[in-house]
C-alpha cells in the first residue's frame, strides 16, 4: 500500500485539481504534521458533527440536538417566502447579501439539459414535501433563485413544473430572479435577453 | 522620413494595439498592397464621408443631404422615450437587441469618477438641447443605459442631475436600466447588489 | 458606398482583430482627423517608400536607391554564418539580443506541417539563390533559426533539405538553434525534451 | 468546535487554494464518506509511512526497514554525476524525462533573491554531506538543475558556492542546465538571454 499514491487520488477527486496540484496537496502535509494530524481528525469527524438540516437539506455542524440548521430554527424569518437555490454555496451568497429574509431549499445541484432522470440530480420529492410544509405555514412565494445559464434556466423550469400542481392548489405564487445588467456589465458587451430584461425592468 | 516607423507608430496609438501587434498591421499592408490602397482611400475620405447626427450624434456615413441618421430620420419611433449612451457601439447593441423602438442620444464618452469638467466628456449642452426639443414632441421617459461599473454609474448620475429641470418642467420620468442576473451570471459569484436588484426584479 | 463599413472590413482583416476592435478603429480614426489623414499619406506611400531588401528579403524603408537593407549592405558583418529566419519580426529579435554578427535571411513565413506547396509558403528558389550567392563569400554556416513548435521545426526541416545538395558542395554546416531551458522555464513544467537537452547542453 | 469552519481553514492552507474551492473540497468530502474516511486513515498514516530518504532527502513510501528511496537503492546508476533539484516534484519531471542515470539529491527548496539565512531554506549540509559521500564513490560532475527564473539562478549560485570547496579538492566539475530554446518558444518572443544562448548552443 503506497501512502503516497493513494492520498495523492484522493486529491485528484477533489473538484477543479489536477494531478500536479494533488502532489503539492501531499507535500504540504508531509511538511506541516499538525495540519496533517488536525486534517485527519476532522475528515474523521465531518460525517458524524456534520449533518443536513431536515427542513432546507444544507449542511451545518451539529449544535446539541437540533436536526434544523440555524436560519431554518429562526421563528422570525418570514414564512410566506421560499428561496430554492442549486447549492450550499448559492445560499451563502445569498444569505450574506443580506436581500432575503425568507427561508431556503437547497436542491443539491442543477439539472444538464438533456438528463432523463432529474429525480437522481437533485431533491424533487424533499422540495414537495418542504413546499407542501410550508404551504400549511403562510407561504406565498416560491423564488427560484438559480443561475443565468443554460442549465440553471432548465432547473429553475423543471422545478417550477414539479411545484406548479401545489402552487395552484394553495395559490403559491412561482417567481424567478430578475434579469437585468449585474454589477460589471458594460452595455457593449450585453446579450440581447440581457438587454430585454434591463430595458423592461427599467426605474 | 521612415514610413515604416510612422505607420507603426500611428497603429500603436490605436485602442487596444501593442508594439508588437502595430508592427503586424504594418506587414500586413505590405503583404496586401490592394489593402493598403483601399485603407488609404477610405481613410482620406472618411471624414468627409461620415458624419455626425445632428439629433443623437451618432456617427454616419452620409447618405445624399441628410443631417440625421437613419434611426432619427424614422418618424415611425415611438417619441415618448428618450435612450442615452455613452457611445455608439452601445447604441448599436441596443439597436440590435430589439429591445427599443424609440429615439437615442450618444453622449460621446463616459465621465471618470473624480473628473473635474464632466461637460469636456459628454456632450452635456447638446444632451439638454435634444431633451428640451423631444419634450416639445411628447417626450414622456429618459433612459439613462450606461454601463453597470462606477464610471457608468458615475454618468448616469451627472446626466440626471443635469436633466432634471427639464425633467421636472415637462413631467419627464428619467429611469435607468434595470439591475439584476445578466446572461451567464452564476449565484455563487453574484456580488450583493446584482441579488437584492434580482430579487428585487423577481418575477 | 458605406465609408463606415467599408474601412471596418479592412480593419477586420487585420491580424488578430475582431468586429468590435474593428469598429473601435473605426471611431479613433473618426475622433481623430490628424491620424485619419495621416494614415491615408502613410499608406498611400507605402508600397512606393519600402521596399523588399533584394538579399535578405526583409522590407525596409527605402533611403535613396539602395536595394539592400542597412545589414545587408554592412561590409563589416560575419560572412561565415547566414542565418534564415522565418518573419521581419523575428530577425528583428535576434538583431536586437545582439547575439548574431552575420548576415540574415528571411523566409516570409513557415510551413504548416502537411502543406503540400512549400515553395508558395516561402521564398525557397530566393534562399537557394542567396546561399549560392554568400557560398562564394565563404558561407561557412547556416543557421536555421525557427520557434520550437511543430510548425517551425517542419519549416527547418524542409529547409535543410532543400539545402542540403549545395551545403554539401560547398561543406557550409547546417545547424539548428540549442534547445534548453529558456528564461522562465520551471523544471517542473519542462517537458522530456527540452530536459534531455538542457542536460545535454550543461555548462 | 465548528467541523465544517475548520476544515474549510485547512483545505484554505493548501497550496493554491482560495476560499470558495476550499469550501467545495469539503462539500465534495460530505457528498462522498468514503473519501473522507480514506483521507482520514490516509493522513493519519502520513508522517509514519512516509520518510524521507537518507541519501537524497526526497520523500517516498516506507518499503521494509529500507531508509534510501528506490533510485538510491539502485547500485546501476551512474555514480559520476549528482543531479541537484529543488523539489521532489523537479526530481520526477526529470526522471520522467528519461534523461538522467545518475543519482539525485533534493534540496528541499529555493533561495529568495534578498534571503539572509539560505540554511533555513535549503538542506545545506546535508547537500555537502552528500556530496563528500559520493565524492568517495567517484563523483565527478554536480549538475545544478534548477529553474531558469531569478530564484533558481540565485539557489544554484548559492549552493555552487557551497559545493566550490569540496569540488576543487576532489575534481569535480559543477554545471547547470543549458539554456536555449524550450519546447514551444517562438522567436520573436524569446528574450536576449534565450537567443543567445540558443546561438551559442547551435548543434
Amino acid at each position: 500500500m503506497d501512502t503516497l499514491h493513494e492520498l495523492t487520488e484522493i486529491f485528484r477527486a477533489f473538484p477543479g485539481v489536477g494531478p500536479r496540484q494533488a502532489k503539492r496537496f501531499v507535500h504540504h502535509l508531509l511538511q506541516r504534521g499538525e495540519d496533517a494530524e488536525a486534517l485527519s481528525a476532522l475528515a474523521a469527524r465531518l460525517r458524524k458533527s456534520v449533518v443536513r438540516c431536515e427542513l432546507c437539506r444544507r449542511f451545518f455542524t451539529k449544535e446539541g440536538s437540533f436536526k434544523k440548521c440555524r436560519a431554518c430554527r429562526d421563528e422570525g424569518r418570514d414564512k410566506a417566502t421560499l428561496l430554492i437555490v442549486a447549492r450550499d454555496i448559492d445560499l451563502e451568497a445569498v444569505e450574506k447579501s443580506g436581500s432575503f429574509r425568507g427561508y431556503y431549499f437547497v436542491l443539491g445541484g442543477t439539472i444538464p439539459i438533456l438528463d432523463k432522470q432529474p429525480e437522481k440530480r437533485i431533491a424533487l420529492a424533499a422540495l414537495i414535501a418542504r413546499a407542501e410544509n410550508a404551504a400549511k405555514e403562510g407561504l406565498k412565494e416560491i423564488v427560484l433563485a438559480l443561475s443565468a445559464n443554460p442549465e440553471g434556466e432548465h432547473t429553475a423550469e423543471t422545478a417550477a413544473r414539479i411545484l406548479a400542481p401545489l402552487a395552484k392548489e394553495h395559490n403559491i405564487k412561482i417567481s424567478t430572479l430578475g434579469r437585468g445588467l449585474s454589477t460589471g456589465t458594460e452595455l457593449e458587451y450585453a446579450d440581447a435577453e440581457t438587454l430585454k430584461s434591463a430595458f423592461k425592468n427599467r426605474q
